[in-house]
C-alpha cells in the first residue's frame, strides 16, 4: 500500500463515517475544530492527518480510531 | 484525553511492541527508513506523528495500525 493509497482509503473511510452520522464537513469542521477545507482536504486523500487530528475527527464522528484503522485494513469504503 | 497525553500513550504503546519484537530503535529505524531520533521521540510522545509514519512503523513492528489504536483505547501499556 503506497502513500497515497494509505491517504486515500483513510480519507475514504472519513468520508463514509461522516455520511453514516449525517452531517456536513462544515459541522464535522465545527466539532473537530479544524477547517472545512482541511477536512474536504482528508477526505479526498490529499492530506498526511497528524495522529491528534485523526483523534479529533475520530471522536467528532464517534467512532474509534481502532474501528477506522480496522476497515482500512480490511479494505471498506473504496468509493 | 489531551494531546500530551494521546501523543505519550501512542509512544508507549510503540515502545511496548518494540521491545515485544526484540528489536532496538535502531533496528526499527532502519525497518521503517526513519531517524532513530525521530523513533525516540515518538516513544517519548513528543512528536504529533503522521498517518504515513504512523503506517510505516507499524509495518516495522508487524502489528496492525487498528491494534496499536485498540490498546490505546483500552488503556494498555501505561508504563
Amino acid at each position: 500500500m503506497n502513500e497515497n493509497t494509505i491517504k486515500q482509503k483513510f480519507g475514504k473511510t472519513i468520508r463514509y463515517h461522516r455520511r453514516l452520522v449525517g452531517i456536513s464537513q462544515e459541522e464535522l469542521a465545527a466539532r473537530t475544530e479544524l477547517h472545512r477545507t482541511y477536512i474536504s482536504e482528508v477526505e479526498r486523500g490529499e492530506r498526511n492527518i497528524s495522529l491528534i487530528n485523526i483523534i479529533k475527527i475520530s471522536k467528532g464522528l464517534g467512532v474509534n480510531a481502532s474501528t477506522l484503522f480496522e476497515e482500512i485494513e480490511e479494505g471498506e469504503h473504496k468509493e
